[in-house]
C-alpha cells in the first residue's frame, strides 16, 4: 500500500469506522454488507470500498465484511494495539476534562502526567495524578518515554511549552490552543480549534437558513 | 453565490481566514498579496484565490486583498456579527471548560446557562453562572431564545438531551459526546469527538515513522 496517497478525508474517517465496527462487535454481530455499514454511517457503499481498498481491501463478493476482522485491522492501521503515554500541558478545566476521559486509557492512551505552572494548581489531585510543576517536564518527558504531549494552555505560551515537548523527544503534539501549531518535520500535530468548531457550525445554521 | 456549492474543506478553512485576518487586522496590516497570505497559512495561493472566488473574490490583481473589509466579509459570511445565545448541558470538568472559555464571548457566542442533573453540582457557580437543574431546561431554551445547544455529557444521554433542545427550539447542536448525532431536517450538528481527534494523531504519526 502507498501511504503517501491517503487523504486528510480517509484520515478523518477511520477512526469512524473502528468506532462503528467496535459497536458492532459489541452487539455481537459478525458481519455486514458495505450497504449495511453505508446505512449506519451515512456515507455510501462505494465511498466505504473505496476507503477500504486503500488498505488491501477487506470485504469479500456475497459476503460482506467480517466485522471483527476489519475490527482488529483498522484498530492496527490506527497504531492502537500498542501503549502510548501522553502528558497533558495545563491543568486548568480542559486539561482536567482530558484528563477524566476514560475513553482515552481504554484505547491504550495513559495519560503519565500533568503539569502547569500556577502554584496554587501544582499539588492538586486530577484522576489519580498530582499535578506537578512545568519545571519538572523535560526530565519526566525524557524518563518516561512520553510520545504524545497535550498542549491545553493559552495560545501565548503554547509554541514555548510545544518546543519544550519536542526537544525532549515528543513527536506527536495534540494542541488546544487558539493557534496552528507547526512543529517541523518527524513531529505530527493534531490542531483542535474549539472556536473554529464553534464558527463552523455557526457558518453552517447560516447556510442552512438560506437554503 | 451559489451556498449549496461549498465544500466542507471550504467550510473547515473559513474559520482559519478569519483567525489570520484577525491577527493582520491587529498587527495595523492594511492589505496582503495572495501569496504571502499562503505563506502565513500554508495553503497554496491558487487555493486562497479558489477559495474566496466562491463568496465572490475579493482581491484585486496587483493589489491583492484589502485586509480590513476581507476580514469584515469572512465576518458576515460565518454569521459572526450576531450575538447567539447558547447552552450547555454538562457541568463536568469539559462543560466547565467550555463555559469559561472567554475566546466564545469574544466571537458573540454567549452562554446563558449551564445545567447537570447531578444534584452535588447543581447550584455551583460557573464563570458567573449557577448550574441549573437539567428540568428547567426547556422553559429556559424557549424563554432565551437559545440558538446552540452544546452537549458535554456522556453519550448515553446525549440524544435524549439534544431532542429536549431541538423540540424546544434549538436548531445548533455542538456534540462532544462520542457518537455521532443526526438531528433530521432544519437542525445543523457539529460532532467534536475527542477520542477520533486523538486517533487520527496517533495513525498520522504512525504513517510518518514508516515514511
Amino acid at each position: 500500500m502507498n501511504q503517501k496517497k491517503i487523504s486528510s478525508a480517509v484520515i478523518h474517517r477511520l477512526p469512524k469506522y473502528y468506532r462503528h465496527l467496535g459497536e458492532l462487535v459489541d452487539s455481537g454481530i459478525q458481519r455486514i454488507s458495505s450497504r449495511d455499514l453505508s446505512i449506519r454511517m451515512r456515507i455510501t457503499a462505494s465511498q466505504i470500498r473505496h476507503d477500504l481498498n486503500q488498505f488491501g481491501g477487506f470485504g469479500q463478493q456475497g459476503y460482506g465484511y467480517n466485522v471483527g476482522s476489519l475490527y482488529k485491522e483498522i484498530e492496527k492501521i490506527l497504531g492502537l494495539g500498542e501503549k502510548h503515554n501522553m502528558v497533558v500541558i495545563g491543568a486548568g478545566n480542559l486539561g482536567k476534562a482530558l484528563a477524566h476521559y476514560q475513553d482515552f486509557k481504554a484505547r491504550g492512551f495513559n495519560i503519565e502526567g500533568i503539569f502547569d505552572n500556577n502554584e496554587k494548581i501544582i499539588g492538586e489531585k486530577v484522576s489519580g495524578l498530582t499535578v506537578k510543576s512545568i519545571d519538572e517536564l523535560p526530565e519526566f518527558v525524557r524518563e518516561h518515554h512520553i510520545e504524545i504531549g497535550t498542549i491545553a494552555i493559552p495560545k501565548t505560551e503554547a509554541k514555548k511549552m510545544a518546543k519544550v515537548l519536542v526537544d525532549n523527544g515528543v513527536r506527536q503534539i495534540w494542541n488546544f490552543a487558539h493557534t496552528d501549531l507547526h512543529m517541523g518535520d518527524g513531529v505530527v500535530v493534531e490542531n483542535v480549534n474549539l472556536t473554529e468548531s464553534l464558527m463552523r457550525l455557526s457558518f453552517m445554521a447560516a447556510l442552512d437558513k438560506k437554503q
